[in-house]
């Protein structure tokens, strides 16, 4: 599947786990050897496939740290 | 483009922006009309167009804070 090389350095968390064993995470990965950034997004259980999702460097992870930390999450309109 | 109807109902944040005008953001949004979902993804200048990200509902988000808050992110060997 992968026509790009990817590795995951470290695991900072879980987010979510679905019923068919899909997780939602938070990881410190690199990109065709780049540099390591931060990624969320889904993962089969063997770390093989992988669903959307965003990487973000550390500025931007600053960013939306700032931003949910700005928010009333139990006030938000949301599911 | 969209096949699919969006609709941002409230801009919460935005992470970043790119030299080339899109921004990186935290959205309050509906896609097809079910109920709204907090977004985290890349933007056109017109929100037209859209780049790959990740939709999380309130629980999802609360443990996204949690993770983020637990680190240190100074600390954090990432770009």
């Amino acid at each position: 599947m992968a026509d790009f090389k990817f590795d995951i350095k470290e695991n900072l968390g879980t987010i979510s786990e679905s019923n068919k064993g899909w997780t939602r995470e938070v990881n410190v990965m690199t990109w065709n050897n780049k540099k390591p950034k931060v990624d969320i997004r889904e993962w089969d259980e063997k770390h093989e496939k992988m669903g959307k999702g965003i990487t973000l460097n550390k500025e931007e992870l600053k960013k939306l740290k700032e931003i949910l930390n700005a928010i009333d999450l139990d006030e938000l309109k949301v599911e």
